[in-house]
Formats: structure tokens, C-alpha cells, sequence
């Protein structure tokens, strides 16, 4: 068979340019003798793919000098604890948005460890839309506020940043991270697993203002303390090796095969604007998202009629088009269309849906 | 260059069938039309793989019913933390073998979070000997006994298994796994590291018994609860898929290509006798463990000049013979000496050994 187009939430989709130069080395990474997986990680080889997958991070992403970037491992749901345990160290407090099931899992695990209050929520809409945050609301003592940028469920993605003043702003930008360009200025503390836009499952990025760092509670385990790392280089025990390398291939594809991320942005916007604009006109589809608030990675659809929405994935899997299927809580389809996936698969799947339209109208 | 023979501690040497087949699967595994990588966590496809690890890993080891294998992320570092947070709940204390670099920091962790008795220390000889325990020193009420099975740094390991009745013994396997077969009811948990003889660095098993689960203290993050990860069959979020799916297929080569955990440690065992035995004969070279103590898996040697030991990594190093500086704390050198290193790759390095020492007597 050949390769199909993956439109999975994540893992999902990497190029082909990173996978065929993976598997090129896999045997033997330059005049090393050894694939980058059997490589001690206090090697010099494997010191310079680390030093040039965080080099390259800080220069498409700008990221200033007062920020650490940290390669962690847990995934997302591991810094929904490792936050509060080494930020929730002055008031005791923070503000949570809940736009969807990962915010809301992160502001359930804060809780456990001090006070968080929801200063805004779009759960009465099952979180089709990104709330308005009442000013008022938000505490100005509190130890952060937190926010999910793009919500890969519901698709979608904060128009515009919160303003929180003096308080660190947090986010989780697993869904979104290196798929436009971000002021890293504006925020205390990102985090995104690697499996959607940066590379394998198992590795996890921190980039954290560094007053932020070296404040962790008493009960932390040493390996959930950003000091750990920050004072370690990421290695303060053996970091996901393959995963780093495999992250360092996306972002020389990214920045040397793709023009960088200002033209993955238009990229992005081009091949979103494909999906919606069908969308938009389509009498048997529709978005479930609308306006300002719209995701350009995660663009759930539905038909209105559960048996046909299962007709389509169906029909869309025998096609090459996979992974279409909808999260549970919202049904329907979901198309995500991260970096790695080529204008051409969108068009493709657009082709396919008027296609199926034609039949079932 | 040709592939060289790699004894690094960790990360290290892998089957080269292993790596062959991956390079191989890395456009499209079977006619998925994907990589693994790029798999959802949640397919069938990859679904088949978790299970087939899981159920190789129970058959290879024997693993009884009453225990869960767990695929978690964070190093045998993050269970120095883990382990208190969920075992140390009845007496609140635990004892502890001081053997090493590693069962200390496993030792300095737990102390965090409850009472932490020495019972045994090889620390006066440099970790060079695995300590005799004194059975009156035993707690009997200590909620476990911590032990490091294997000791990379200082290549040592337990002869015998401590006795330690109705107490749970927790063991850091992380550079012996797999490399001979284990009485796994003796354990209360065991855990490694995949790294060393398992598959690529991101990966970490678990092995527990299940009426140690649940228990864990109010202030465990929800990712640091063995519970978590039990009841989701290890994808309560996104684990490290394609490690997993390294340690599939190393499982897969151990068993269908080497014959068998029976098999491997026969090899093993002649390995380890090549190295020891030309050490035991050498008048340069010496190995800095003895007796029944000594690893099959990490080999440590000196001449007892530091200036020799530098030219005799260096010029090894240039005869494709890779890795073989020791540890700081040891120093000298240090062959690890895993699954994947062919009889060959040791014969190599021993016949090495040999023209060294003739030009420098």
C-alpha cells in the first residue's frame, strides 16, 4: 500500500524528508559507527544533536535569553503536575480557562495542590468556542494563570492571549507549537508533547522563563523539579534520545526544507482556509467551531447524522484518507492537519468530501 | 565507516536485526500506509504492537498473572520517587542495599518521603562488592526492600537474592533485564530503564504485583500513581509508542533469532568468561570486581595508571572499539557487554586487550 494521509490528532503525520533521513541513518549516523539510538548520551555526537535541536528551537521560535528550553519526558499530563508543584509557591493560587478536556485535567491535577479557580469556561457549549475572560475575575495574586492554546478535541485555538499583567501566563501548546510564529515573551511557561507538530511520543518540551525555576515545593520528586533540568542541560538522567534527534530532523525540515515557520504559518493558513471555505458552503458538512475562534490544526466536521459521519470514515479509510473518526465527546470527524501534512492531502480529502456530498444529497 | 562495537553503558548497543527491520518499517509498517511513529495510540494497528510487547515481555519472562506490566516514561529516576509515593504507605519506612551511585539516589529520594534504613553499604570499597546483609537489620515491617540488582558503574551484581520474608523486594533491573531468566515472584516490583538491554532511552518498565497497586499517598501526581497507568493498560495519555515498538522488535529478535532468555544468558555467560578470564591472566590489566560478585553485563578494568588507561581507550576507539572509558568514580575502563554485543564484538575487544598489553610490558 502506499503511504496514506494520516489526519490523526497525534501521533500524527511527520514528513517524509524526516523519516526517509531517519531511516537513511538508522544504521549509522554520520561516521559514528551507530544508529543515534545505541548513542551514550554524554557522547560528543550525541551532545551536538541536542545542542542543535535546542538551537534551532530558540531560533525559529525566538525564544530570549531568559528562557530555559527543557527536554522532559510524561507528556502533557505530567506538567499538569509538575506546574503547580514548582509554581503554586507564592499565593498558593491560580486562574484556569477551561476550553476543553486537557484544560480541565490540568486545573483537576492543580487542585490538588492549591487553590485554582476557573476565571472563565466554555464547557456549556462543549467548549465549541474560546470564552471571554472577565478582567474582574482574575486574581492578581494568583501563581499563574493557565490556558490551553489550541484545543485538538474541539478545534479550537485562543484568538488573542489573555492579559494577566504581572501574572505568569501558562500554556499548553501541544497542538499548535511551531505552527506559527509566538511572542514567548508573553508567556511564564509553554509546554507541548512532541507527538503532534515536533516529532515522536515520549518527549516533552518545556520552555520556562528562567525566575520561574528553582522554587519547587518541598514534596517534589526531584525529577518533576525544572531545576533538575534547567541546572543539567536536560540530562540530568538520560533524556529521550531518538525522540530529541527525531525532533532536531522536524526543525531542519522546517527551516530548511519549508521555508520556516512565517511560511508554515501561510502554509497552515492556506490549507485551513481549503477545509473551512469547503466547509462553510458545504449543505451536508458543517464545522463545529466558528469564526475567530477556529483551530488551523484540528478542524472537526459533522453531517448531523451519526450513521453517514460513520459512512464517511469509513469510505475516507478505504481512500488513503485516515483517522478522520471524531473525539467521542464532540462525534462526527476530525481533520488534523499539522505541519507534515502537505496541501495536497488536504486537497484530497476536500475532493473526497464533495465527492460524498454529490452521493448523499 | 563500518559499524563499530559499542560498549556503552547506556544508551547502547542494539541488534543490528533490530535496527535493520525498524530502517526497513520506517515509511510504512505492514500496509498501514504509516510509520509507527506516525501511528494514533489508539489504533488497532498499534494497539497489536503494545499488546505483542507486553505479552513477549510475559512470556520471555515468565511473568505470573498476579502481576502488571507497565510501559511508563521517565527513567528508573522517576521511580526513585514513584516507588515511595506508592509502596511506602503502611509503616512508612523501607530498607535500602547501598551498592552503588544508583541505589543510593533511589535511597536519598525515598528519604524524602519517609524513613529510610541502611541495611547493608558497600560504599567503604568503592561499590566494588555486593555487601553481605545482616537478616537481624531487616525491618520486618518496612513496606519494601530496595535493591539494584545490577550495578552498572561499579559492575556488581547480587549473587543471591536477599531474604527478606513477607517485606516486598523492589529491584533496580535496568542493565540486566533479559539477559538471564528471573524468578519474578520474588519480587514485589521491578523496574529498568529500557536503554540498556530493552530497546532506545524514553522508555521505562514496570513490573509490579497487583496488590501493591492503588495505594498510593494523597500528594501523588495523578502520571506517578502505578494505579494511572494499570487501569489504562499504560495509555492513560500518550505513552513512548515507537520505544515501545523498538522493544517489540528486540523481544522479537531475543526470542525468534537468539533462541530464548536460556539461550541469551548461555552467551552471556561465555562473553563474560572471555573478558574475566583474559583479565584474571593479564599482568596489565586487572578487573576491579572479584568473585561471584562480578556482572555479566558491565565489566570494569584498570591497569593501575591513568595515563596508560587514556592511551588504551584512545587507541581502541580508533580500532572501532567504542565506549570503553569507565565511570568517573571508578575510572580505568569499563566494557558493557549487553545482549546485543556479539561474542565477536568481545573476542575483538579481548584480542585488542592482548596486542595492548604485549606492547606495553
Amino acid at each position: 500500500m502506499a503511504r496514506v494521509y494520516n489526519f490523526s490528532a497525534g501521533p500524527s503525520v511527520l514528513p517524509e524528508w524526516v523519516l526517509q533521513k531517519a531511516a537513511s541513518e538508522m544504521m549509522e549516523y554520520g561516521s559514528s559507527g551507530q544508529s543515534v539510538m545505541e548513542m551514550s548520551h554524554r557522547s560528543s555526537d550525541y551532545q551536538a544533536i541536542i545542542d542543535s535541536c535546542r538551537q534551532s528551537l530558540v531560533d525559529t521560535l525566538h525564544i530570549p535569553e531568559d528562557y530555559e528550553v527543557l527536554f522532559l519526558q510524561g507528556g502533557a499530563s505530567t506538567q499538569f503536575a509538575m506546574i503547580p508543584l514548582n509554581l503554586m509557591n507564592g499565593s498558593g493560587r491560580a486562574d484556569f480557562v477551561l476550553t476543553g478536556q486537557w484544560a480541565k485535567k490540568a486545573y483537576q491535577q492543580a487542585a490538588k495542590y492549591g487553590r485554582c479557580n476557573v476565571v472563565a469556561s466554555s464547557e456549556d457549549g462543549v467548549f465549541s468556542y474560546i470564552p471571554q475572560i472577565d478582567a474582574q475575575k482574575l486574581d492578581p495574586q494568583a501563581d499563574y494563570l493557565h490556558i490551553c492554546y489550541n484545543n485538538t478535541i474541539y478545534g479550537t485555538r485562543f484568538p488573542t492571549l489573555p492579559s494577566c499583567g504581572s501574572v505568569p501566563l501558562v500554556a499548553d501548546m501541544s497542538s499548535s507549537i511551531l505552527s506559527e510564529p509566538i511572542d514567548v515573551s508573553k508567556f511564564g511557561l509553554i509546554y507541548a508533547g512532541a507527538q503532534k507538530n515536533m516529532g515522536p511520543a515520549g518527549l516533552t518540551v518545556v520552555i520556562i522563563r528562567k525566575d520561574l525555576i528553582g522554587h519547587a515545593r518541598d514534596i517534589t520528586p526531584i525529577m518533576l523539579d525544572y531545576k533538575t533540568h534547567a541546572d543539567a542541560g536536560s540530562m540530568y538522567n538520560t533524556p529521550p534520545t531518538y525522540a530529541i534527534y527525531i525532533c532536531k530532523l522536524v526543525l531542519d525540515w522546517l527551516n530548511n526544507e519549508m521555508g520556516g515557520i512565517e511560511q508554515i504559518q501561510k502554509i497552515n493558513a492556506q490549507k485551513a482556509a481549503l477545509l473551512y471555505d469547503y466547509l462553510d458552503e458545504s449543505k451536508l458538512f458543517s464545522a463545529t467551531v466558528q469564526g475567530e475562534c477556529r483551530s488551523l490544526m484540528n478542524v472537526p466536521f459533522v453531517t448531523g447524522d451519526k450513521d453517514l459521519d460513520a459512512q464517511f470514515v469509513k469510505e475516507a479509510t478505504a481512500q488513503g484518507l485516515v483517522n478522520l473518526k471524531g473525539h467521542r465527546t464532540v462525534g462526527g470527524m476530525r481533520a488534523s492537519i499539522y505541519n507534515a501534512m502537505p496541501v495536497k492531502g488536504v486537497q484530497a480529502l476536500v475532493d473526497f468530501m464533495a465527492r460524498f456530498e454529490a452521493a448523499h444529497r
